[in-house]
């Protein structure tokens, strides 16, 4: 399998776009992209996106992005897995471009969740349906029952979940692109509005418009563009039941473990030589048990982990530089995107003041539904 | 690039399947494929699909159909364009398997459009939204469009469209899976209801339920299993614009030339050298678009090469020997793979009385929307 390498990034601004379509935000985030890589052309794209059909009544984007970038015929594929549909779009372009069939691919992710639509019942579709979401839970509800059993089982404190908002957001407030680029205070996420106890308003990630895309290429042609090389190094999917009640054990993200197990395998490191990662904190509580299924810190300590500031900017393994899901936003599809890009800027050193410092080693993890999916990037700076 | 077999195929009934839900049709498919393979694991796995989300209130059908099937935590993942999801999705899974990344992968496609949603409305999300939907078409009205274009520029009559139905008719009789195994006349067909004019309904595919699944995997590997090799020899696809009016002219369907022109051109071989091909005739006039755009016959002659019986099942090009979408019928995220179904069948020698005698070399074709995406496989028996 030949080396392949991150070559461009774009994104448009996360939040309330009121003003650009579905079409807009993903064109504005290509173009970026493909001028960020100086390509001349692009041969394939991949759009991650959960529910355009849901939101916007538009299905069929691949071909629709493709017409209004102005570059068909190309070929050009939806790829979808909920939330982490973004992700996914990058692993499939990984594969495609892994094969020699195509060299220059663009990735990226959409979604257009302010436009009317119920948003509420549109995300409860990546649940069991005839099994969950018949009988009335939705996200919240499903990521409070893990919040409630890690906190029973492990001793986690809500003030210890309520850090990850903290952290997040302050991180955040750094991110020009994040839609509540502002700090929150321990005590704010503690006495917000109770979404599904003990979750409140400010440990659920909100509801978002944005599109972020990325540029592939061997790494023989990031080379010749005279492109920072940001090497994939491994990348690793993974299923789990889709319904939470149908699990031995809900503390635990058994997609996240193996997905992360195979991205760490096939990079040949382990997570102690990760110097950055972007995880998918669609809940306060999604975030502690990411970073202990993926062997930053043991399992029931996340807590505490996030509490002592080790994922802080600042930590041993700064967790979320952009803000996360949290503060910088979640257009579902395209967050998995929006992760490389972080990391992108993160291994080229133009992070700012988010800049980790000699970041070499990044990870990004992407999860679709309570965790019935989940994909693990590994990217490394040369 | 390593070559790539069909080791296993397996499909479900297609028809009205009150009784089975949109996971029992899959998992069904997806058993039949596996235990034809003769496979104890598969790798990964691809699920085609347009619009589960809008039929049934299902999306991240993926890691769904993972679990039901019983083979989490392998990575699983939806692929969408629309009514060739599931052409795609063989696409994507090729270049999986090319890369080096995984041996064994799974690929199919389902869909369950009698559930009581708005098929025609979950449909027209294949079109353009916001210039198409929104001002009331929808894609019998689009290819009505064409169908009439077409008459006026190359002088192709009803009764030569009509034609396409007759046929497809006759093959469908002779398959089990069909869902609507029987033959119609040329007189039934003119004589039917209009939809469209000039489309009646024995023009138009119907609305079905239905699940198609095979498995593909490096030609060494189906040599171990003592399995016949049929070699995928040729992919290719491409887009166009999402709205018809957008074309410079709408009787050629420039994604099908194309994706037609790579798949053919990545296989070394032309138009001629096909045996048996199964294309979208989604209705009547797209067959005879796609037969000319493929380069079987000369532009503007598909009508008369089709009333000349050329594509019949004794003709030099049997086209739809299953039935095609019109007698077969059109569950649309599995078209794409029962195609690959029926052209296995053929290619083994397995097809019973719809055999073509001889055939070595196979050609499938499906599409999305109204043309806006296209992708193409050529199979050869080794």
């Amino acid at each position: 399998m030949r080396d392949i390498a991150v070559i461009g990034i774009g994104m448009t601004q996360f939040g309330e776009l009121w003003q650009q379509s579905l079409r807009d935000l993903f064109v504005e985030a290509a173009l970026k992209a493909i001028d960020d890589a100086g390509v001349d052309h692009i041969d394939s794209m991949y759009v991650g996106s959960m529910a355009p059909g849901l939101f916007v009544g538009q299905e069929h984007i691949s071909a629709l992005m493709a017409d209004y970038l102005g570059v068909a015929p190309i070929p050009a594929v939806r790829v979808e897995s909920a939330c982490c549909s973004g992700g996914m779009a990058l692993r499939l372009g990984f594969f495609e471009v892994a094969s020699g069939h195509s060299d220059i691919v663009l990735v990226g992710g959409v979604e257009k969740m302010n436009d009317g639509a119920d948003v509420t019942y549109a995300l409860a579709t990546a649940a069991d349906q005839e099994y969950e979401v018949y009988n009335g839970i939705t996200f919240p509800g499903l990521y409070a029952l893990i919040a409630r059993a890690h906190m029973h089982t492990y001793g986690t404190t809500h003030e210890q979940l309520a850090a990850v908002s903290v952290k997040n957001h302050k991180h955040g407030a750094l991110n020009p692109h994040a839609q509540f680029p502002r700090e929150v205070s321990l005590d704010q996420v503690l006495k917000a509005t109770v979404i599904a106890d003990p979750l409140t308003i400010l440990e659920c990630s909100p509801v978002s418009d944005g599109a972020a895309c990325a540029v592939i290429a061997p790494v023989e042609i990031a080379k010749k563009l005279g492109k920072p090389v940001i090497k994939i190094i491994g990348t690793g999917a993974a299923t789990d039941t889709i319904a939470l009640h149908a699990r031995a054990e809900i503390t635990t993200l058994t997609a996240v473990k193996h997905a992360g197990a195979a991205a760490f395998k096939m990079a040949g490191i382990g997570p102690k030589d990760v110097d950055v990662a972007e995880v998918h904190d669609c809940f306060s509580i999604a975030e502690i048990c990411i970073i202990e299924d993926l062997g930053f810190t043991e399992k029931g300590k996340g807590g505490k982990f996030t509490e002592d500031g080790h994922t802080a900017l600042s930590g041993e393994i700064p967790v979320n530089t952009s803000g996360g899901l949290k503060s910088k936003g979640h257009p579902v599809g395209a967050t998995g995107i929006a992760q490389v890009v972080e990391l992108t800027e993160q291994l080229r050193g133009t992070a700012g003041k988010r800049q980790v410092k000699d970041a070499k080693i990044a990870l990004a993890q992407n999860m679709g539904g309570s965790g019935a999916s989940s994909v693990v990037h590994i990217f490394k700076a040369e």
